[in-house]
């Protein structure tokens, strides 16, 4: 399960991938593949969950990583290239590379 | 903390603000301000954190709510308008709704 909290020497990635909402399932099935051939394989990774919108048009990955070397060093795998490839023919990719500055728990009245 | 998980029946806002390098900490600020005097407080408010990218061009709020009802009502709150309507005038808005369709761990090898 993945868990955010602060102070934590962690990388997260929040990739956005904007997809029509026909492909939408499609794109899910593809970034479940790859992260099941592939990136649950690799040293370093930590945790990932992918969200699909619910308007159809969004799926997004929030991962999170020990470092940025280990990452690069997954994306050298061939493994999860057909599924990306196939991804990026129905998707527009957002990247982003992150650090949580900041979380909220609901207040205590 | 956040927690992420599968078969929970809540709602995930990933909202990503693009923003000039300059205006990341000032971002980062207005949020941290909007979300303390007025998200925290709100029914159905479970928890969320703020994430700033490494490059310096985005501000990611993830945020998870029990219900769309409940987070609508909050934004009818007046108290984080001044904040909001600074952080819009010095970044877009890209907002997402969704909810968490697979999780991933390691793979035991």
């Amino acid at each position: 399960m993945t868990q955010i909290s602060m102070n934590n020497p962690i990388l997260t990635f929040i990739n956005v991938f904007t997809v029509e909402p026909e492909n939408q399932n499609r794109l899910v099935e593809l970034l479940t593949s790859a992260t099941d051939v592939s990136v649950r394989y690799a040293k370093g990774f930590i945790s990932s969950s992918l969200h699909r919108s619910l308007d159809g048009t969004k799926v997004t990955m929030y991962a999170q990583w020990r470092s940025e070397e280990e990452y690069n060093a997954m994306r050298s795998d061939p493994k999860p290239l057909p599924y990306l490839q196939e991804a990026l023919k129905i998707a527009k990719f957002e990247p982003g590379m992150y650090e949580v500055v900041r979380t909220f728990e609901p207040a205590v009245e």
